[in-house]
């Protein structure tokens, strides 16, 4: 698609705010929003499929580069009359929001039995002008493919909300079988209305990635191949132990922290460090009221104990800086409100390393987690007591998408955080008190199947993951038995780095991979089209 | 299995009333029940699936005769707790029944990476104790595959009801999708409690082989393949015109009828001749006093326009005669009360045969339609305005399964009834007085896909269609796209005879089917322990 085809619009500013979004469950500990990390070899690099694309050191494919960047602005909005329960009876509708860009489609030509492919965006837990504002895979290839575009809203988030105001009493419906329901019944209805015959390709990332595969596997007949980016499939439900990687969560975090990743050699031994010193520092009234200087609290730390929670607001800042280890400056993570810098784990790690000795320990601390906390500069104060790290992203996990057990803790010696863990049952206490769910924790296997079977079952997804991301603890990182089943690795890659536009700064892993990607979408709708 | 090895039992008298279970509703005219015919030949033959077993001229297996057949007396009976809703985040429970034989379950041996399989019947509209007593084919295989056999019944039948005995008051959540879930539950929590690995092959017939068939589809990391018997996947949604086969559901009634399937010669023509004149006799009061004293009726009928109710009548009982037109006496649609012959069209064409004249066409009609109608012999008059043709199954018709525009119309001409057909928004209409639902007549075909994309996106599925069976016009009868779904043909067969206990004077087809199927149960088995 060339730019000259897109109408001159600036990108539109993210309207959804990812601080209000993401977080982990503040007494629960565990990061909920799939979000969006930088170089991450050695052990963590997993085989890359290579196709017949040769060698991703010898690949030179060049990039599209849009400009301006195509957005809403360029986007046709709607909105769909859906069932709030499919799989009842229950007659109750909402209003979806959805984007369409149509202008490159192609429609049935002599010779095909179909009409160039739709490009199916998953919504996830946002608003859904972000994805649309920045899944630049699909828009740089619509021209290319003579593809339509649709970017779907998910349920209860941005516009797109059941019972309207009142929908914080009515989240019963806020489950991931709905949203895919949703999304096949509006692409049923989109087909029909232009009377259309045409391959779906589903793609997401994050959450959005693991409906993107979920969608290909619970609804084969509508989707024809899925781009899952950077989705853990295998992370969120309790129950894939035997294919448990063993890159914890945090155990990524720690390594985008160390100089295999590019940052300072002396980072991830001052960060380790930091911890024990900020407990320590707590214990005492004193220590309190210096820690409160030091990190600028706008309340002061009441006990000992609140140091953990302070603590957890820093350690989420690493958290989201991993995610968001992008090669360029990005605002995907503060909801647009200011960029973080290129590859931010590498400058926090070089705030870190300015550390020599235990005074300056924590304002080095501090500054390294204001990259992100305080990215728009002008935040007053640190409101480590009020934090809300999830939303109603918390919901959704506490009712279907818990973690492995051990998934989300820590041990400060394979990583470089203080040890913390938290058993099964203390997460679903937590979610029964606060969102009044009971999680079953078997339900998502029980449903999609064992890995092994589950992927034997399903065929054209390609799963990528980034080896800065976090989460690719979760990934689907390898498939011995499935060939039309891909697994991509992005080892300069962050959280689905692979979806976003084209930059110049872009490493060749990512580039590689949108090739990939590429190749195997024209591949399916080849097959389709035979 | 060899009969030595089941407990030495009767057969327990099948619990349901199949007269309450089935029928039409009867303002929209549509047979509801996917119950249980003989010779089809000609047009209506498709090609077998041949496999290595040759052709089923040639085909000598010898059946299994398991005497006495074993039944729920050889089963231990189970209660789970299952959710009322499994897309929602809602609690509340229900006791599902299922019955469970596993005295010949192969637990892992030594060069074997899973157990025994699991062969899991998938419980239709009925109770379950129906399905545990008639369907053979798991009960004489289970000893030479090492099987354990699981019958699960299916909400809101039998004695598994959500709600208890207000669920009237809760049909919300009667969905295939909710008892396939109930189903993928049970499964996972079978196989963990006893800690087995094993390929599970789905059988259902009827509703309960759509359930098979759509088992697979959408939960196919739980389910290795499916047979799928009689299960009309096609002939139930609104939305599969192109592949409708053209051979609609009262032809194949009518075929039954002919010479082609072992019928009287004169037997089309007498019944077809015998609508025009009991409508006329009942212009007039007197034809309609002459018409109570033919047709035995418990009330007179009170306007000409209810010769058609009276007519729907008569039209059912041909209609459950050719679902049952099995070689061999049988009860299964008359829930156990009594017999219907061996090949029941059969016989009735022998009445309708001894009529030569106007006189003695209606009393041989009611003759003919008593061998269901009063099948027991003790029916005092026939109570023509009082019947009730689906019962609960008429809100799953309404609210998810509708058929096809004109799927049950009949012109008198292709077929042996008289000219009635009904309009897509006068059966919706009729649904929404009922049971207060308004049916998606897309839902299906957006949940499961176009036939094509369907078939190609799965695999391991077997679709048998009997050539007397009416439902036969709703299957899957060809496949050019996928070589792992089988089609069986069974000429001789009626509705999902494929399923039952063998029987002595059993056609080859059948006998040649059951061998297909259970050599592709065989190869499923051994890809999954491969």
């Amino acid at each position: 698609m060339s730019s000259a085809n897109i109408e001159s619009q600036p990108l539109l500013p993210e309207r959804t705010s990812l601080r209000q979004q993401r977080t982990i469950n503040w007494s629960i500990f565990v990061p909920v929003c799939l979000g969006i990390s930088l170089i991450c070899v050695g052990q963590l690099v997993l085989s890359v499929v290579h196709n017949s694309l040769g060698s991703a050191e010898t690949f030179t494919e060049p990039a599209h580069f849009l400009s301006p960047r195509p957005s809403t602005a360029n986007c046709s909005l709607h909105w769909f009359d859906q069932r709030v329960d499919h799989f009842s009876t229950l007659n109750t509708t909402y209003a979806q929001r959805y984007y369409v860009h149509d202008a490159f489609w192609k429609r049935k030509a002599d010779g095909h039995k179909a009409d160039g492919p739709i490009l199916f965006y998953c919504g996830n837990e946002g608003d859904v002008t972000l994805y649309v504002n920045n899944t630049g895979l699909m828009w740089e290839n619509a021209e290319a493919l003579g593809a339509a575009l649709i970017f779907a809203e998910h349920r209860y988030f941005g516009e797109s909300r059941p019972f309207g105001a009142n929908q914080m009493q009515h989240l019963a419906y806020l489950t991931h079988e709905q949203a895919l329901a949703d999304y096949a019944v509006l692409l049923r209805a989109f087909q029909t209305s232009r009377n259309s015959s045409s391959p779906v390709i589903a793609l997401g990332g994050s959450y959005g990635g693991m409906l993107a595969s979920w969608f290909r596997m619970k609804y084969p007949g509508t989707i024809t191949g899925a781009i899952a980016a950077s989705a853990p499939i295998l992370g969120f439900p309790k129950g894939y132990p035997e294919h448990f990687t063993g890159e914890k969560y945090w155990q990524v975090v720690t390594h985008d922290a160390t100089p295999a990743a590019g940052a300072a050699p002396t980072c991830e031994a001052n960060v380790r460090a930091s911890w024990p010193l900020l407990f320590a520092t707590a214990q005492t009234e004193t220590g309190r009221r210096q820690l409160g200087e030091i990190f600028r609290l706008c309340r002061p730390l009441q006990t000992a104990a609140d140091a953990e929670t302070l603590a957890m607001g820093l350690l989420m800042a690493w958290d989201t800086m991993a995610m968001g280890n992008f090669p360029f400056p990005s605002s995907y993570l503060t909801g647009g409100a200011a960029d973080l810098p290129a590859y931010p784990v590498r400058a926090a790690c070089d705030v870190m390393a300015t550390s020599t000795n235990a005074s300056t320990l924590l304002p080095a601390m501090r500054d390294a987690a204001n990259l992100y906390l305080n990215a728009t500069k002008d935040v007053p104060c640190f409101a480590w007591d009020t934090q809300d790290f999830d939303g109603l992203w918390g919901y959704v996990w506490c009712s279907q998408m818990l973690p492995q057990e051990s998934y989300f803790d820590t041990d400060g010696v394979h990583d470089m955080f203080w040890p913390r863990s938290l058993s099964f049952d203390q997460v679903a206490a937590d979610c029964k008190a606060r969102w009044g769910v009971s999680p079953d924790p078997d339900w998502i296997r029980t449903s999609y199947g064992d890995l092994e079977t589950m992927l034997k079952a399903t065929s054209n997804i390609v799963f990528s993951n980034g080896g800065y991301d976090p989460w690719r603890s979760g990934g689907v990182l390898a498939n011995p038995w499935n060939p039309s089943i891909a697994i991509v690795d992005i080892p300069e890659g962050a959280h689905h780095l692979d979806l976003f536009f084209s930059h110049k700064d872009d490493p060749v892993s990512v580039r590689h991979a949108r090739h990939i990607e590429l190749d195997h979408i024209r591949q399916w709708i080849r097959t389709f089209d035979a």
